[in-house]
């Protein structure tokens, strides 16, 4: 059962302007990122360098936040994702089989890995068990 | 792409005592668990008690652990959770509605459980991001 409260048909920059008058913070979930996680910022990054990229854990999911999902073929626009103000991105394992051969492993469904992100904000909230369940 | 090995046909019962004697520790993602998250065994349980209820970042998945995934109608079979040495279960939300009523959230699917189990062990052992990347 969805029991998700959905805003149809709102402008995306308008939503964006509200959440950042708010004062919440514009995390997107994002596939890219050739930076190494964990870069930050440096002053001498042009203005339309991509936000700075992080592991969930390194963010402060205490703070009000809005997290930004793709679809899983293509992720975010370019444009939504260099809007926000952080890019977390979930590392990756490499797959290995059993020749030892390592190959590229494909990305999470956006639906796991937005399981993988609220997880890591309940983590930091230190959500206690309620009567849900999971398998 | 799928790059997991698969093992098929072999006995759960063999499995589970091989991964004893190898010192692997066996964990259970369950569905169940009247009790707070966080109790732990205490001494005066009776020896078919169900094993301990931890959050996932209360596990140490820094040790050799095995994961146990069961289906996600109905988890794992009861013996086999009891048979592994600690149950996790991922802390569910409730969902409120417009309404302000609140309502008992599905539980994950087993991919996205396993998704988040997977994240707080790499989470836990520092793994750092490779070219993989997710939406």
């Amino acid at each position: 059962a969805l029991h998700l409260p959905i805003l149809a048909g709102m402008s995306l920059a308008i939503l964006l302007m509200q959440l950042k008058l708010a004062g919440v913070h514009t995390l997107a979930s994002t596939v890219h990122g050739a930076e190494a996680v964990g870069a930050r910022f440096s002053a001498s990054q042009s203005s339309d360098a991509a936000p700075p990229l992080f592991a969930p854990w390194e963010v402060d999911w205490c703070q009000p936040v809005a997290l930004l999902v793709g679809n899983e073929g293509a992720g975010l626009p370019e444009e939504l994702e260099r809007s926000a103000e952080v890019r977390v991105r979930i590392p990756m394992a490499s797959g290995v089989d059993r020749f030892a051969v390592t190959h590229k492993v494909d990305s999470l469904n956006a639906a796991a890995a937005a399981a993988v992100l609220f997880y890591e904000a309940a983590r930091q909230r230190k959500l206690l068990t309620g009567s849900g369940a999971n398998p």
